[in-house]
């Protein structure tokens, strides 16, 4: 229902106020931001992306109500994961050839 | 490092002791399958597939001590994370327009 990918396109999306903008951000095709966009649209209850076309602006877009509470649950689900799987991710990194830095 | 993807293909070369035989169970090419296995090899100190190539039986593979020890981390990596994540998803779940039967 929602990933990485997904989400980011949501905050990119709040932050430039348009999914074309969100879309550059990303390195990805507007063709495939607006279909991400549709799904997660059709995928919730609520639209999570208000759209608007045209105008002298050339549009926007913007996070619903349920856009910002579902990407709030989503940061949240990412943290309390990392941070309960800690332990594990750290033993998993120590057998790796390059241990990378924590971000 | 280590996703879905790859853990269960070394779940499946646990189970089936052949690299051929997880791509398969997994709707995978034969090249995919070993391409991973080369990716995780190196990514790793030790490589976490052994392979046997060729031979009467057309050979086989296995996990590496390190193999089974970073697949029993990342199972417990997933455990975690969903159990302290729980109310979070649940929180989502109940935005979606259709629900979905708990897996």
């Amino acid at each position: 229902m929602l990933g990485p990918g997904k989400a980011d396109l949501l905050e990119h999306i709040a932050e430039t106020g348009s999914i074309s903008g969100a879309g550059r951000a990303m390195g990805m095709s507007y063709k495939r931001a607006w279909s991400l966009v549709e799904e997660m649209n059709a995928a919730f209850r609520e639209p999570l992306v208000l759209s608007v076309r045209g105008g002298a602006s050339g549009g926007g877009a913007s996070l619903s109500d349920t856009g910002e509470a579902v990407l709030a649950h989503y940061r949240k689900v990412v943290a309390l994961a990392a941070s309960a799987a800690k332990d594990e991710i750290a033993a998993i990194r120590a057998l790796l050839s390059d241990i990378p830095d924590e971000k």
